[in-house]
C-alpha cells in the first residue's frame, strides 16, 4: 500500500482521536488493520499514536509485513499481542486514555487493561467512519471486482439449464470468480422459483424447471475489496406476475439510485424504492434499501428508513429493493453505486440487467 | 436437532455454571449457540438459564428455529439482542450473576450491562469445554466429511498436470466439494514446490513444473461439522531430500498418533512427533503438533508444548507436524484422531496418504 494513501488514512483517524481526547487506538478489527496498514494477514493489530501507525505482528508475517506496510512500524510481538500493545502504549509521551475499538472482544479488552498503565477506554465506529469515503484506488478495486463479476455470471449461462440445482449453479458461479482470479466476498445466494421470497435463501437440490425464474445474488473480492450484485431473469415463458413484479423493482431502483446524491437524505433514497413498489400495490420489503461495501460487504453507511445521516461524495452504497411474494415468487435488483460530487455512478453498469 | 441430545449439552453447561455461582449465560459465540440450540443461523444468541435454553432469533428465522430447535424456547425479539436477552434475565427468579461469553464484542457486554437489572461478569470457554467431548453423531458428521473429502481429492487426479496454477487447483478442489454437497472448513492451500515450506501460504499462480512437489492442506464441512485434512506429493521424480524429509514426517505422524490415548499429556503427543524429526536431523516445525476440531476447524485442545492438560475420550484432534526447509520444501501431512476409551481412531482413513 502507498505510503502517502495509508499517511491520509492514519491523519484521519488522529484527528477523530484529538476529538475525543483519545492518546492512542488500538485497532483489532481486521478490515480496520488492513485499512490503515496495509496488511492483509492474520491475528495482528494496528495501533495509531501520534503522528504513527504500528502493525504489531509475529514471525509469521514480518516479511509479508514488509512488503505490503512501508509506511508502518513494524512491531514483531513475541508476547501475546495485548502485551505488546500495552508495551508501546506505555513507551508513550503523548497525555490521554488509551483506546479499543468497540468491537473487540472482552477478553481482548480486558487483557489490555490488565498490562496497561493508563486508563483505557473502548470507542466505537472511528476507523469505520473514515473508511465510508473511498478513495480513487479502492473505487478501482470495486469497479474491477464488478466487471470480474460480470464476466463470470456471463459465463454461467451454458449451465442455466432445467435440472440443475441451486446449489450446483452455485458452485459453478464460484467455479468462474475462482478461475477469473477473484473470490466470492459473501456466500452466493442461488434460488429458484418461489425459493427466492426468502431474502436470506440457502442454495439447496431445489432444480431448475422450464418456465422458472433465478436469483442470483452475489460479490466478488479483488484487492480486497467487495461488490455485490443480484440479478434475476426468468426461463422460458415468466409469468404475467413475474414481469409486473420485475418492472416494478426496477422501477423503484431506478428511482432510489436518482434519489443518491450528495446531501441526500439516507431516509430519502430509501423512501424512493418503497413509495414506487407501493403505488404498484405491491408488498413493501422487509430490510433496508442498501448498505456501504468496500473492504466488507456490509459497512456504513445504512440506506433505511429511521437511519439519520445524509449521502456524502466518496460513499459507495448497494441499492436493491425487491419485491417478496411467499410461495411465488422474488425480485431483488442489487447494484453498487459512488456518489461524486455532482451525483452518482454505477460501478456495476458491466454487469446488465438483462444479461440473460 | 434431537432434544435428548441438546439436554444433555444444556445440562454440563448448567453444571458448569453451577460452579461458579451463575444463574444464566448469555451465549453470543455462533458455533455455541448452533451447539446449545440446533440453530444454524445468523444473528442469534443462546441463553442458558435454570433448566431452558433459550434461542433470541428475529422473525427472518423464526420458521427456521421451530423446525431446527425443538428443545429451545425460541423468544422471536423486537428489540435489539441485548435488550431482550437482558429482559429474559431479568424475569428470572433465580439467584446469582449474569454471564455473557468473554469472546463477545466489548459493545455487546457494554449493550447488555446497560439494560440488566442483575449483576453481569464475563466467562471464557465454558461451552467450549463443554464442546470437546463429542456425541456419536458428531463423530459421524466429521467422519462423513472427511470421505467427502477423501472423494473430492480423489477426483483432483486429471488436474494434477505440469502447467496448472496453485490457484487453478485449489479451485478445481473446491469445485468438487461443493458437487458433493459439502462446503470448504476454511479456504484451501495448495502449494507447489518451496511455497509448500510456507504454512499459511495463498495459493497464487506459481505453476507446477515436472518433479515438483504438492502439498493440499483442506477441509470440508458437513451437517456443520470441519475436517482438516493436509496431503503431500511429488510429481515424477521426488528428490532424495523430499523423500527422506516425507519419510521422517510420517514417521514422526505415526508416533504421535500412537502416543494419542486417554490420560496422555498433551505435551507428551506433541513431543512424541518433535523427536522423531530431531532425530531424523531435520528441522523441528514451529506450530503446534494438532488441534481440536468440531463445529469449527480450530477448537480446544491444542496439542503443543506447554499445554496443560490430558486427552480424554470424546475429543478429536489433528496431528499434523511437518518439515519446512525455506527455498526448497515443505511437507505436512494432517489427519483427524478421536480418542476413544482404549486409544484412538483415525477418521480420516478413507483418505489414504499414498492416495497420489
Amino acid at each position: 500500500m502507498k505510503s502517502e494513501i495509508i499517511k491520509v488514512r492514519v491523519k484521519a483517524v488522529r484527528s477523530r482521536l484529538k476529538e475525543g481526547c483519545i492518546a492512542c487506538l488500538v485497532v483489532t478489527a481486521k478490515a480496520n488493520v488492513s485499512y490503515l496498514t496495509g496488511f492483509s494477514g492474520d491475528d495482528s493489530w494496528a495501533l495509531v499514536a501520534g503522528h504513527s501507525a504500528y502493525l504489531i505482528t509475529d514471525s509469521r508475517y514480518t516479511e509479508q509485513a514488509k512488503g505490503q506496510c512501508p509506511a508502518c512500524k513494524i512491531v514483531e510481538r513475541k508476547t501475546p499481542l495485548a502485551k505488546a500493545a500495552a508495551d508501546i502504549i506505555d513507551s508513550l509521551k503523548a497525555e490521554g486514555a488509551a483506546a479499543i475499538e468497540k468491537s473487540a472482544t472482552v477478553a481482548e479488552y480486558n487483557a489490555l487493561k490488565k498490562h496497561l498503565k493508563r486508563r483505557i477506554t473502548a470507542v466505537g465506529g472511528i476507523v469505520e467512519q473514515v473508511r465510508q469515503f473511498k478513495d480513487a484506488e479502492e473505487v478501482a478495486a470495486i469497479q474491477k471486482a464488478a466487471r470480474i463479476a460480470a464476466k463470470a455470471l456471463s459465463a454461467l449461462r451454458p449451465y442455466v439449464r432445467t435440472g440443475i440445482t441451486e446449489s450446483e449453479l452455485a458452485g459453478e458461479l464460484d467455479f468462474e470468480i475462482r478461475k477469473l482470479g477473484a473470490t466470492n466476498s459473501f456466500d452466493t445466494i442461488a434460488a429458484f422459483g418461489p425459493n427466492a421470497s426468502r431474502p436470506h435463501h440457502q442454495p439447496g437440490s431445489r432444480k431448475l424447471k422450464e418456465n422458472d425464474s433465478v436469483l442470483i445474488d452475489f460479490g466478488t473480492k479483488y484487492n480486497g475489496y467487495c461488490c455485490d450484485i443480484t440479478r434475476c431473469f426468468a426461463i422460458g415463458k415468466p409469468s404475467k406476475l413475474y414481469q409486473r413484479v420485475y418492472a416494478a423493482v426496477e422501477e423503484a431502483q431506478a428511482a432510489a439510485i436518482a434519489a443518491a446524491k450528495p446531501g441526500a437524505k439516507l431516509t430519502e433514497v430509501d423512501a424512493a424504492a418503497r413509495e414506487v413498489i407501493k403505488a404498484h400495490d405491491l408488498p413493501v420489503y422487509g430490510h433496508g434499501t442498501g448498505h456501504g461495501l468496500g473492504l466488507e460487504v456490509h459497512e456504513a453507511p445504512t440506506v433505511a428508513h429511521q437511519q439519520k445521516g445524509q449521502l456524502r461524495p466518496g460513499q459507495i452504497i448497494t441499492i436493491e429493493p425487491a419485491v417478496y411474494i411467499p410461495g411465488k415468487l422474488g425480485v431483488r435488483i442489487e447494484d453498487d453505486i459512488l456518489i461524486t460530487q455532482t451525483g452518482r455512478r454505477v460501478l456495476t453498469s458491466s454487469c446488465p440487467h438483462d444479461f440473460w
